[in-house]
């Protein structure tokens, strides 16, 4: 229904980080990204989960030392993933579902890219243009 | 062309905070209620800025002392804003053009919601269905 797949609008170049990094270190490799979570790998690539802004959030709210709590005690895992040829609306409802607002893409054991609300909010204006398409189509047929 | 305007997919519930809030506090806002930012108010209510949990890492990764800065020294202002009867797409496009994910919903002065990614995300399988009905029309045409 809609033509594009999650390959198509997913950020491409995504962030890695060990379960030893601390709270600290990963929250300055958000601020000087301009990101919002990194998925936690293994030495192999292996997906082991992702840490995001909330995470870390809730150990800033315990007054955690975040200096040294480490990624592999607050991430989240098992995380929930997709494909680059899931569709578009599938993730959108997947997100909604497990009230997440990112999604790892992952074809075949490898991490590809990242999925987050912002690249759905964004394709949203090319969604409209689709509408517009289709009602046109209406009134040439 | 999107007929749904942002006060039908907006959070209505907002949290405010006031510049003298620390760092501290808003974490523990944001993780009680499972929220990433805040609209920060005056005592009249007036929107002075908004705080996000990426204004906050940011301090965390600058190793601020999180228990005694106060939002006023860090919050985002002055704070982009819509209004309820905006348009979806209008909305998503503003957010885009100023690569933010939130944006409160003022009206006449009041902030009476706030718009999300998140929000756009779950709207995305609506906006399906709207495809699907114009594309049906055009066959019944």
């Amino acid at each position: 229904m809609i033509e594009q797949s999650v390959g198509d609008v997913m950020t491409h170049s995504v962030r890695t980080v060990s379960v030893e990094a601390t709270g600290s270190a990963v929250a300055r490799l958000f601020a000087a990204n301009g990101i919002g979570s990194a998925v936690v790998v293994d030495e192999a690539d292996n997906v082991l989960g992702i840490v995001t802004e909330s995470d870390l959030m809730q150990q800033v709210a315990s007054d955690a030392d975040v200096t040294a709590v480490q990624v592999g005690s607050f991430m989240s895992a098992p995380v929930v993933t997709t494909t680059s040829a899931a569709s578009i609306d599938a993730a959108a409802e997947l997100m909604h579902e497990h009230s997440i607002r990112r999604l790892p893409v992952v074809d075949d054991g490898h991490l590809v890219g990242m999925l987050t609300t912002t690249n759905l909010a964004h394709y949203i204006p090319r969604l409209r243009d689709a509408i517009r398409r289709a009602r046109t189509g209406s009134k040439r047929s």
